[in-house]
């Protein structure tokens, strides 16, 4: 496995590939990688030729009072994951790489389905997403990208920015990745207590038992308004709790596929998680 | 030639040069061709394998009150003309199949330089132009890219989103074909009166005659001031008269290379054309 930290050493470590028409996959990280990248790069392994995953601390997708100076950076231990998995390249560029030193003066912005959910909290965060992401496409170009579908919204303005600029790739959403009392793999999960990792858990369990409710009967809003019950019972602060379809339009009864969307904070630690609820064939 | 009219046609006939790692060369146009267009598939033809020319007009680069729905639509004149010049394939869209049926969310803003001169007139215009590019850049793939200098903004602000969201292509900016008396080729020079069409070339004159005076020691205020005065005189309506950097930043004196650019009215007509003049070396 090589590491390359600049876009010209990534370019010459893929250009026989290119050559060659291998299939190439990447998979996008901001390191301090868990079980739950490192499934998206198994994924990735089974689907293509060579697997390209980059570590990047993005800068432009945190606020100005985010985590972007504490967030971890463990580059050796995540090489050390990425090798083991089998990756071919990781691609760790630093920010002047990525960003230079002329100012940057264009933005990407996709409208609607990035003002609210996560995007309400976070002005800019998904435009900083969305440069940065189609930055690293454009220098991997890969023919496969993976992302988690813990990041539910994230990967839905993913697909939107593709679809709209015609960017040559598939984006493949794998599966959230779970603890195994049910809590979401974050890197983010590191910064809880003993006692809040206790119980963490309980978002999941909630949003299985908001499945249960919605598969047996209970009206949409009622189901909601259990949920938000429940987790704040529990410790949470509740940032929201909302049920869309899995392009992000609102929904107001259960009528089709519906994603159950929570993000909560609990002490400083904000948790998101999220679960598809099929509807049934009739 | 081949002329293709839909996305996947187009990959069909380009995957082969492609698979052969042959250079691929872009001319993006909105059609209605004249020589300026041709010379830039003239340049591409000299430095590539393969030469696509796209004729599109843009829906949504233009304003609610300009010329979309008039823009002249010549298609079968232009197949005839690219073809004398060694154009392989015209990649010959409609809208639906550029914009699909579902909305559009993604938008691509270039700030800063895309707010004034032609933008301050044309709110959007830009970012327009800013989307549908960075498209066709997706679909075909190439490795250079032709813009003519005559839309100087345009050229700068592709580059600079080109630069910020790494795009894998090159620029190539092409200087601007003017006919005999001088007035720079444009779709839109059709639209002109036999009388306007022979006022149009005080234009370049007044550009000329600038160059002239910056190099004799005019202060840039003062021939600025010249340039609106003859241009008004001869029935212009001017719409701007601006000396920038090449990267379209504001400059007070001649003390660098500078563009000189031109929009002005002249019946319902609005014509640009824009004049670089280089710095005496010392």
């Amino acid at each position: 496995m090589k590491t390359e930290t600049t876009i010209q050493g990534l370019s010459a470590s893929l250009n026989p590939a290119r050559a060659a028409r291998k299939i190439i996959g990447f998979v996008p990280t901001m390191g301090n990688l868990h079980e739950g990248h490192l499934n998206l790069v198994r994924e990735a392994r089974k689907l293509c030729d060579v697997v390209v995953v980059s570590i990047f601390v993005n800068p432009i997708q945190f606020g100005p009072n985010e985590d972007f100076d504490s967030y971890p950076r463990t580059l050796e231990q995540d090489q050390h994951l990425l090798a083991e998995v089998g990756c071919d390249i990781v691609f760790a560029p630093t920010v002047e790489q990525m960003y230079g030193n002329k100012p940057r003066l264009t933005n990407i912005a996709v409208s609607d389905i990035t003002n609210d959910l996560c995007g309400l909290q976070r002005p800019g965060h998904f435009d900083g997403v969305a440069v940065v992401v189609t930055k690293l496409f454009n220098i991997v170009q890969p023919n496969f990208a993976f992302f988690g579908q813990k990041d539910f919204q994230q990967l839905a303005v993913i697909r939107q920015f593709v679809r709209d600029l015609n960017i040559p790739l598939e984006v493949i959403g794998v599966p959230i990745t779970r603890a195994e009392d049910g809590l979401a793999l974050s890197s983010r999960n590191g910064y809880l207590s003993a006692e809040n990792r206790a119980i963490a858990p309980t978002i999941y369990k909630t949003l299985q038992t908001a499945e249960a409710e919605l598969l047996a009967g209970t009206a949409l809003a009622e189901v909601l308004a259990n949920m938000n019950t429940t987790l704040t019972a529990a410790g949470f602060v509740v940032d929201y709790i909302e049920a869309r379809t899995p392009e992000l339009q609102k929904i107001e009864q259960f009528d089709q596929d519906v994603v159950l969307f929570v993000a909560a904070k609990l002490g400083a630690t904000r948790l998101i998680d999220n679960l598809q609820v099929k509807y049934p064939a009739a």
